[in-house]
């Protein structure tokens, strides 16, 4: 049968290249959903907020500020992961339909999670550079790899 | 028949689960596209512009601004949705993978797309707080729920 | 058979319209990957960090600094990419499954990459105004136009 249409059971359950990059996709994403209410932790503590009507989640008589060290540092780390960890999912989705050796694939997987945990860590201890530089790069290397692998699949 | 190969006929509109998710997907997707159409509307009307090639788009004389309330606004709006929307989309396309549930799945879906849609209003108009704070919440929380389902659904 | 399980071989090889969607997708999300390192390298050249740690990758003495013309410009277009290429990837996978016509979508790939690339070349020369004013809107239409398609689809 070569027509498809997506029908009741939809699963990638018995994939075994997409259920690791569900795993650790979803690992990613999750921990990059949770960089906002960590922003918003720290406005609070720090009484830091960038809209006037938000004056009032803090003490009377404060006011607008977009200069706080700490939650700046987050949003920082926050922005690394939009510029990278969206990129990975959505090259991921392309790089595991473009049927990869599966051992490949999950080095690739569990090289990139490893490598923006440590980011994460390394942004916001903050640990010495250039840690958070090689992580950085390694991260970035993986998302290419994987983009080179597609384009070089869709042109031949 | 346990080999797949995407062919001729692809669709998602027999698939119930992915159905909502593409419905409500792209109309969130559609509004996060259309910030940056409304940044650039106030930035000829307040004729605030980054860069200085851009000058000539306003009256002779204005210099490069970054400071326009209104425009920082709707920036800031914009990027909440980066933040909230583009992980919503990857996550949602795992989270209908992993076969859930279709009236659960229906109803996150719904959920995350009216609270998005209130977080717009309420940042834009402004409304008063806690209203923007409770819908960038509730976002949150349906974007872990999914995150979290499919972290087990790939570990069992 | 409507059942549907994600098996051992799974490609989306055989489906024209996903191929040429990953090829394209792909080049445009490599493009994107690539801002982070061209921007680290101007931060080097210039000597712009953004962190009190990464400091001593720069000369002795220097401090942080948030001004740099160079390092902004290409932080700018960085950002332009997440606000619409990354949309682009995500209503793209559902454009395809939306089965629309083959030539119709390569024409909507092909122009939303022409116009990307034509706005980050308009944007690091920089080009004169209004090129990539045009450049952006011409691939902000395309998501529309795949926006406009699949809640349309949904809807019926």
């Amino acid at each position: 049968m070569s027509a498809f249409n997506m029908a009741d059971q939809l699963s990638y359950i018995d994939n075994p290249v997409f259920s690791q990059f569900a795993f650790y996709g979803s690992i990613l994403i999750g921990k990059t959903v949770l960089m906002s209410p960590l922003t918003a932790l720290f406005r609070m503590k720090n009484e830091t907020f960038s809209n006037p009507e938000d004056l009032k989640l803090g003490a009377p008589g404060i006011k607008v500020n977009f200069d706080d060290q700490t939650v700046e540092r987050v949003r920082r780390c926050h922005q690394n992961d939009l510029e990278n960890i969206l990129p990975f999912a959505v090259i991921g989705v392309l790089y595991v339909l473009s049927d990869p050796l599966p051992h490949v694939a999950r080095r690739l997987f569990q090289t990139f999670t490893a490598a923006r945990l440590i980011h994460t860590v390394a942004y916001l201890a903050p640990l010495p550079q250039p840690i958070r530089f090689l992580a950085f790069g390694v991260g970035a290397v993986v998302n290419m790899i994987m983009v080179g692998r597609v384009i070089i699949c869709g042109t031949l």
